[in-house]
């Protein structure tokens, strides 16, 4: 196990993507999105993608050296081919674009297609909200989830994020997957041997079942990739429609494609709001400060200690990791390093610096 | 019991809310959207809530004879003080407002205060659906749920509705709360002396239960609405979440109040989005169907006889019920029948004619 800085993180996951073809401001900003991604707890979006990233970018699925475009534009709306480049430097683009629509024209909304992996959702509300205003996003990505009612994987874990500027309060931010778990949840269960809740997933004959190995053929992961069975939506018929409708929004309205047609990366749907086209900042912030004040001061349910805000895990991570930094798995950084091997870069001078 | 067509209880809304005080028109659009409740199989949004809407009125909370008027306007953005009007008339002026300005701009959102009960949402987001275009609905609502964690009663059931038009298929419908399950599915299991599953209520003293009457201090529904328990989200912190998303969105937003400040009727954050301000209305059409016909021709789990679409029920329900009538219970019936005898309402002439 190895314990890094953010710094750390990015420079070394930015020396890779320059390696691999990326610019160096492109890489930048994929490097410190990883690193943010394990500062606020979602190691599952950090470093470990980097070797992920490669993978897409030798298969020829992403072109680091593509540069994203506006095909179709309005006052308040945009359409982006993303080009198959990174996703995170596409999906920045797309926020910058919203959050100046907003700004301009009240709202600003943005679709994009042939759009890399774009990480961590909540970083990109998150910058909205740090603009002062709303900001909503929905991304629909390759099919591992059943209808409800069905056993094929038809539909993407399609998360969604929203994040509110809420003053001298930690930003409110959701993160969530339509799915009932993120398919990592899964592998990690599998992986300490351990049993999932039946409601995660079905097995090959559709079946519920509580064993993680359940969802893979052979070669079980790490080793392959390979699901026979289907993860589940959350909540049943509600995590299924709004699977559905984050596929059709961010698939269907963007071209991106929706259900069996999305093979890897992200179809997106992003939005900023301007609080002040509808009112008053400072009375939206009080009473978003008020009920924030309200919820962590009422009452505990027995054995609980402590009600949190959304967002509040994240913040909590990233103090904590901030000043103990970030710990990493043997595994994990044995990739990175083979990798930087692979490309002629020397990791370990890099985290020397 | 009694069974009843859409315009018998149209009709039967309709002159009770005209004895209430509206006009005839704004009369009509409650009539009209009660009924098509019942139609879609929402009962518990359709004939017995004009009672409730009486109670308002008489208790001052609601004015039949209020206008809404928009109060802060951009191209693509408004904002609708309702007035305390009735629900359906105030949202049905921002379901035309939102279409008109994604019309001319691209994206049409309007947020409302001030705003009686709205009813069922995925009738204004259907009717959206209807025009082309994709509608969006949050809605936030009085207190009765806890935060994920807690309690106290610090959030409403905040439901939200999704509509996508769909070519030759069914408009794709979603609308649904974020707590477990609507209050009325509690008392409907409390009324046939049923318990409940785990997950949609704590108790008093905030404990998990199953038993329905646990979340209702004395005299228990029908004869007293106190709750003493609370509702809880759904799938734990992912509908927590959204009920706190719905609440900033609906409520501070909109300044309506969230939390602890909403004592009856909505917020609501309406919007309509031109499909043709991204892409090409056929393309998108003809992704939505081959989704849709996917999903419907992929295989079943075992013991499930087919796959429904969102919104599939309430389109199923509306054929077998406007060939079958609408049956309404005798309790339902009496009371529409007293609250018509105090207005000096004949309701069976009505319903004769």
């Amino acid at each position: 196990m190895i314990t890094l800085t953010v710094k750390q993180i990015s420079a070394v996951c930015q020396a890779i993507l320059e390696g691999l073809g990326a610019s160096s401001s492109d890489a930048k900003i994929v490097g410190d999105h990883l690193a943010r991604a394990n500062l606020f707890g979602h190691d599952s979006h950090g470093l470990q993608n980097v070797n992920y990233y490669a993978f897409l970018i030798r298969s020829g699925f992403v072109n680091p050296a593509s540069n994203w475009h506006v095909i179709k534009e309005s006052s308040s709306t945009a359409l982006i081919d993303g080009g198959w480049g990174l996703g995170q430097v596409v999906c920045a683009g797309a926020t910058s674009l919203a959050l100046k629509k907003a700004r301009d024209s009240g709202m600003g909304t943005v679709g994009v297609f042939n759009c890399g992996h774009i990480g961590r959702l909540g970083e990109y509300t998150s910058k909205i909200a740090e603009e002062k205003m709303i900001g909503l996003l929905f991304a629909n990505t390759d099919p591992t989830v059943a209808p409800w009612g069905g056993m094929d994987r038809l539909l993407g874990t399609n998360p969604m994020s929203f994040a509110f500027p809420a003053g001298s309060e930690h930003t409110v931010m959701v993160d969530f997957a339509s799915a009932a778990v993120a398919e990592g949840k899964i592998k990690a269960a599998l992986f300490k041997g351990e049993s999932i809740p039946e409601g995660w997933i079905l097995d090959k004959n559709g079946m519920p079942t509580t064993n993680p190995a359940d969802l893979y053929g052979p070669p079980l992961p790490p080793a392959g990739q390979n699901l026979v069975g289907a993860q589940l939506p959350a909540a049943g018929h509600k995590g299924y429609g709004l699977a559905v409708a984050v596929d059709i929004l961010a698939g269907a309205l963007t071209g991106s494609g929706c259900g069996n047609d999305v093979r890897a990366g992200n179809g997106v749907f992003i939005q900023a709001i301007n609080i002040e086209s509808f009112g008053s900042f400072d009375d939206y912030e009080k009473r978003v400060v008020k009920m924030i004040r309200e919820i962590k001061n009422s009452a505990k349910a027995p054995g609980i200690a402590e009600i949190l805000i959304p967002g509040e895990p994240e913040f909590r991570n990233a103090v904590t990791r901030e000043r103990n930094g970030i710990t990493v798995s043997d595994e994990i950084w044995a990739n990175v390093v083979k990798l930087g091997r692979e490309l002629g870069i020397d990791i370990d001078a890099i985290i020397e610096r």
